[in-house]
C-alpha cells in the first residue's frame, strides 16, 4: 500500500444548499496536499456508489468546476437514503465496502450526512478495525433540520433558516397590504425538530409582526387552541401569519398530515400540513387565506444562502481532510460557538458515536410559554446563523451552477450482487 | 382651484415584488416638480381609501423612505380587490370619488393595477368628464400574471418569472441528486394565463433538463396523457420535474383544484393543484414524489427581483406623472419591445379602454405541439425579462425593507356611508 492513499467521499440523505460547499472544502484541501493524498473519489449516489464500485474520479474535474461547487446547491455526486443495518445483519455489505476501498487504495472515508450517516460511518470504522484494514473514518455534519447533537449547528441549516425567515418576512409584507386576506400559512421542513420553523420567527421583532404564530413539532397540536389563537391574532393585528412545521402532531401522536409513504429509513414522508390547516381556518373561521409549501425550494435555495453557513460548510470539509491527515479516527468536525454577538465560532471535534442516531429537538427554553413563538434565547441562538449573503454568479438572469463530468474510475472488482 | 394641484395614487389587486418601485417612480418624479405638483396622496387600501377619504400624505415620508420603496415588496399603501360596477349601478361611489378628489384638489388620478383597475380608471375618467371636474386619469400596468394586452409585458411579471425559473432550476438540481425521488411538482400562479408557468421553462436548455413538463392553463388537462408523460420522463431522464399552473382545467372546464372560495371580482380562488397532481402520481404510478406551492412567496420575492423588472416598474410610475403633466388623459404608459437581443425597450402609451378587461393568454406559437413545453419563440420573449439581480440592502441577514408612517390627511368631508 502506498503512503499516498486515496479518499472516498460520499453525500448522504437529503441534500442542502451548501453540502457541495463541504465537498469543495474536501477536494480543494486534498488537492493542496498532493504529496500526502492521491485522488478524492466521490460515491455516485452516496454509499451505494461504494457498494456498486461507482467511484467518481474528482481529479477529472477542473479547478474551476470544483470551486463552483461552493455556490451550487443539491448533491453534486448524488445522495441516497440507504441505511446499513447492524454489522451482523449487513455483514456482506460491510465486507464489500472494505473490498472496494482496498481495490482503490482508499485510506480515508469521509461521510457527509446526518445522524443516520454518522451511525453508518461509525460502523464502517468498527468493521475496518475488526478486518484489520487501515481506514480513517471521518464524519461531516450536514442537515437542514439542525437536529444533530454536540455540534452547535449543522451546515445546511443556516441557509434554510435564512430562506424561511426572508420568505416569512416577504409574505408577511404581502399579506399586510391585502386587507381582504386574513391568514397566511407557510409550511416548512424539519421533521421532528422545530429549528426551521423557529427560524421563521426571525422575520418579526415581536409577536405583533409576522409570523404571529409558529407551530413547532415539539408542541402538541390542539385544533381548538389553534383556532382561538388565529382568531385572536386576526382581531388584534388584522392578519395572522403562521409558520407551521411539517412534523406537528396531535395529542395521540399522529402527524397532522402524513403523505402516507415512508422513506428507506422507515420515516414517514411528511407534507401537506398547510392545506390541512387552511381547511380548518376556512371551516371554523371563514377567513380568506393563502398557504404555501416551500418543500425542496427551501433547502435548494442557494441563491440566498447564508454566508455564515457557506463558510462553515466549507470549513467542515476542510477540517475533515485535515483530521484524516492527522490520523484522527472515528470522529467528526463540529461547530463550536464562542460568542453570540459578535458571533464567533471555531471548529471542534466529536466522536461519531456521540452523534449517531440522536435527534436534537428545540429545547423548552427556546419556545414561549404558550407554545406559539420563539424566546429571546432562541433568537440569540438563531440570529448569527443567517448573517451575510453569499450570492452565486449569474448568467442571463439565472445562477451559474456547476455541472460536473462525473467520470467513474474503472472498476477493479466483479459487479456487486447486493 | 390652484395651478399646483395634487395627485391621488392607488394600488389595486394582488401586489407584486415591484409595485412599490412604481410608487417610488410616481412620488420621486412628482417631488422633482414642486412648482407644478402639490402632494401625492396615496389611497389607504387602494381605491377604497378615496371612498373613505383615507388619503395617506406621502409628503410626510422622508426621501430615504420613498427611495427604499424601490426595493420593498408588497403594496406599501395597501391594496384591495374592489370593482366599481357600471357608472349607472355605482353612481354614488363615482360621485363620492369626485367629491373627495375635489375636497383635496386632486388633479390627477393614477391607478396602478391590472385589467379590472384599468376598467375602473377608465370609468372614473368618464364620470369626471360628465361632471365637468377637471381630472387627468392615468393607468399604470401591474400584474404578476402578465395578462394585460397591448403592453409587451407587465411590471411584476419579470420578478415572479425570475423567481419561478430559479426555483425550478434549484429544485431540479436537488431532485437530480436524490435518485429515490422521481417526481417534483411546483405549483405557480397565473390564473387563466400560462406566462408564469412558461417562465419555469427558462430553467432548462431543452426538455432533457428540468422542467420536463409544464402544465399551462391554455392546454386542457388530460389525466391519462399526464400520467403517460410523467412515466415517459422518469423512464428517460430518471426524474420528472413539473411546473403546474394553478389555473389548469379539465375538458369540462372545471379547475383541477379550486379552493372553493371566490374573490371580490367573482373569480374563483385557486390553489392546491400540486398536491392533487401528486396524488395522481402516487395512485397511478407509485413514484416517490415531492411538491411545492410557492403562492405569495413567488410574488413577494423582492430578494431576487429582476433588475429589468424593477427598472420598468419605476419607469412606468415616472411616465405616468410625466403624462399627467402633459395633460395626457385616459391612457397608460406601456412597455414597447424594440429588440430581443440585445434587449431594448421604450415607454409607449395605450388607451385605457384597450387594456380594460382583456386577458392576454399565452399565444399558441409559444406552446410546444404536445402542450408540455415552451417554444423557442417563447424563450426569446421571456429571457430578457429576468435579466439582472437588483438586490435589496440587508441588515443582520434580512432584507431592510421600507416601513412607512402612513399618516392620513385630515378629512374634509362627512364619513362615507358606502
Amino acid at each position: 500500500m502506498s503512503q499516498r492513499r486515496n479518499i472516498f467521499y460520499a453525500q448522504s440523505g437529503g441534500v442542502t444548499a451548501v453540502i457541495n460547499a463541504t465537498a469543495c472544502g474536501v477536494i480543494e484541501t486534498a488537492r493542496a496536499q498532493p504529496e500526502r493524498i492521491g485522488t478524492v473519489f466521490a460515491g455516485r449516489n452516496g454509499i451505494v456508489g461504494a457498494l456498486r464500485e461507482e467511484l467518481i474520479d474528482t481529479n477529472l474535474e477542473s479547478a474551476e468546476t470544483i470551486a463552483a461547487l461552493r455556490h451550487t446547491p443539491g448533491g453534486a455526486f448524488g445522495s441516497i437514503r440507504y441505511k446499513l443495518r447492524s454489522v451482523e445483519e449487513s455483514a456482506a455489505e460491510y465486507q464489500r465496502l472494505i473490498e472496494v476501498f482496498k481495490a482503490h487504495d482508499i485510506g480515508t472515508f469521509i461521510y457527509n450526512g446526518g445522524g443516520d450517516s454518522m451511525d453508518t460511518a461509525n460502523k464502517v470504522s468498527q468493521v475496518a478495525q475488526s478486518m484489520e484494514y487501515p481506514l480513517v473514518c471521518v464524519g461531516v455534519p450536514k442537515t437542514v433540520d439542525n437536529d444533530l447533537p454536540v455540534t452547535d449547528n449543522s451546515p445546511g441549516f443556516g441557509s434554510v433558516a435564512k430562506y424561511v425567515a426572508i420568505s416569512t418576512l416577504e409574505a408577511g409584507i404581502d399579506i399586510a397590504s391585502m386587507p381582504q386576506t386574513k391568514v397566511f400559512i407557510l409550511e416548512v421542513m424539519g421533521r421532528h425538530a422545530g429549528w426551521i420553523a423557529a427560524a421563521g420567527g426571525l422575520a418579526g421583532k415581536d409577536r405583533s409582526q409576522p409570523p404571529h404564530m409558529i407551530l413547532f413539532p415539539e408542541v402538541t397540536f390542539d385544533e381548538d387552541r389553534f383556532v382561538d389563537q388565529v382568531r385572536a391574532n386576526v382581531e388584534r393585528y388584522g392578519t395572522c401569519v403562521v409558520v407551521a412545521s411539517e412534523g406537528i402532531r396531535r395529542a395521540d401522536g399522529s402527524f397532522v398530515a402524513e403523505s402516507g409513504t415512508k422513506d428507506a429509513f422507515g420515516h414517514a414522508q411528511l407534507g401537506g400540513v398547510a392545506p390541512h390547516l387552511a381547511e380548518i381556518v376556512r371551516g371554523r373561521l371563514g377567513y380568506k387565506f393563502h398557504w404555501a409549501v416551500a418543500d425542496y425550494l427551501q433547502r435548494a435555495a442557494r441563491h440566498i444562502a447564508s454566508a455564515v453557513d457557506v463558510e462553515q460548510a466549507y470549513a467542515m470539509g476542510k477540517a475533515a481532510v485535515e483530521m484524516a491527515l492527522a490520523g484522527i479516527h472515528g470522529r467528526m468536525p463540529i461547530i463550536v460557538r464562542l460568542a453570540d454577538e459578535p458571533y464567533r465560532w471555531e471548529v471542534g471535534q466529536a466522536d461519531l458515536a456521540q452523534v449517531a442516531n440522536v435527534e436534537k429537538t428545540l429545547p423548552p427554553e427556546y419556545i414561549s410559554d404558550d407554545g406559539y413563538a420563539i424566546t429571546e434565547a432562541c433568537r440569540r441562538y438563531l440570529a448569527p446563523l443567517i448573517v451575510g449573503e453569499d450570492y452565486p454568479p449569474y448568467d442571463a438572469g439565472l445562477p451559474a451552477y456547476a455541472s460536473l463530468r462525473k467520470v467513474l474510475a474503472p472498476p477493479m472488482l466483479p459487479a456487486w450482487e447486493g
